[in-house]
């Protein structure tokens, strides 16, 4: 017998997509999701894959924001998968709901696996990638499927790259959004496989230090790493979002300005 | 029979220290040292390396900031060696000279070599570095001393932390200034060395990429790296320091406001 579940549906873009996501449980999209959907630039044309895709906030932002991006989206989570395929279903998606598919899997498959689950080698044009961000230490979260959704698992952006370069073709675009505590990590697991990076951070005030940071890389690619002027995301008083941010997060600008 | 030579004599924060430094060979301190120096917290006390100190500008800028600071300035090219120490013999620097001293030693020399130049195991409360920043692909500069302290040799910063590590005791301070390009052998060569990694970047103007990024850590902390709100040198016009930049470069306000 099912375990009675609740809803809610939220409104993203200022409308132009909806989000199913559980009531309670699990890890609520937001403004992670739709930084990194920022990432992916405007004219962007292709398959894309949403590495973690959760309820799949991030691959329906692209898909809202580039109407000729196709979109899959990775999520292990049954539950979450299935918020997926309820969000898909929704009236109000209905003109986004054909370009975007949902992949029941692990992201860390190995490779005939992955294959086998609709992950093809070369594949992609871009991936992008919100992985869980809480250290196994962390324990303050006491809900499972939530904890599942945060814990970080020691090697976790390793075993990530290596799918996402696996599946991207040469020169496909990388995007990741992160803690600033894992930057060492992502930069050691891009060598080799995707080169000149962009970093961009993302403050909660002019003066206070990063909480995100956001990573655009390019695979195959072998120019040096960038820093970009930041993201702030209030004002110094800290009450509502800065022009530029609320931009971004309804999906009229892009994060790196192209 | 000694090459004739020509030398400037410089004056740095208001003329509170100056340098002497070849006319037109070597290379001419200036803004990178000056924020280096900036990184060094305004109460710092003690006995302070400046790792491929040049003419000594960082190294000086210190002492002429820090009152109660104990500065060795290490550097390997004897031209730039032999104007540190002109420096030190100006009558404008007679205030800070008792606290300098000039070693004239290659950064990377092994552990005896290095004991014997005065660069003692766990001697230094703080090491500054600003290394050698151009790859060795880069054949722009024509001057052979000007190349020397350009170059950037393979796996430089894995080297020069070796020795920065070794010379600090627990708990000292590290600064570094490089450009952006090398922050992930940075990060790497930190490991298991130093931690609690703060990341600055310095922007020429709020819209463009970074020049340089400074980064201060801990010896022997295990805090998480966090990237800091950075500094922009210059107005969206480009014309003139903004004050901030003004105030780190005069030494009257530090990079990480400590």
């Amino acid at each position: 017998m099912a375990e009675a579940q609740r809803f809610t549906v939220d409104a993203f873009h200022r409308g132009r997509f909806h989000l199913v996501q559980p009531a309670e449980r699990g890890h609520r999209a937001g403004l992670d999701a739709m930084l990194l959907a920022g990432a992916v630039p405007r004219a962007f044309c292709g398959q894309l894959a949403d590495l973690g895709a959760g309820a799949g906030a991030a691959g329906l932002a692209v898909a809202a924001r580039c109407p000729q991006a196709q979109v899959k989206l990775v999520e292990r989570a049954a539950e979450m998968a299935a918020c997926a395929r309820r969000s898909l279903a929704l009236a109000e998606n209905a003109a986004l709901a054909p370009r975007i598919t949902v992949v029941e899997a692990d992201v860390t498959l190995p490779g005939r696996a992955r294959r086998q689950a609709g992950l093809g080698d070369n594949a992609f044009d871009f991936v992008v990638m919100n992985p869980p961000f809480n250290t196994a230490r962390d324990r303050a979260t006491p809900d499972a499927l939530r904890r599942q959704a945060h814990v970080m698992e020691e090697g976790l952006f390793e075993r990530w790259l290596r799918t996402a370069a696996a599946i991207a073709r040469p020169g496909a675009g990388l995007a990741i959004i992160a803690r600033p505590a894992s930057l060492e990590e992502i930069l050691a697991a891009l060598r080799g496989r995707f080169g000149a990076a962009r970093v961009l951070a993302v403050h909660p005030r002019p003066q206070a230090a990063a909480i995100r940071v956001l990573l655009r890389a390019k695979k195959g690619a072998r120019g040096a790493l960038a820093l970009m002027p930041p993201l702030v995301l209030h004002g110094p008083d800290g009450q509502g979002f800065t022009e530029r941010a609320e931009a971004i997060i309804n999906g009229r600008e892009t994060l790196f300005a192209d």
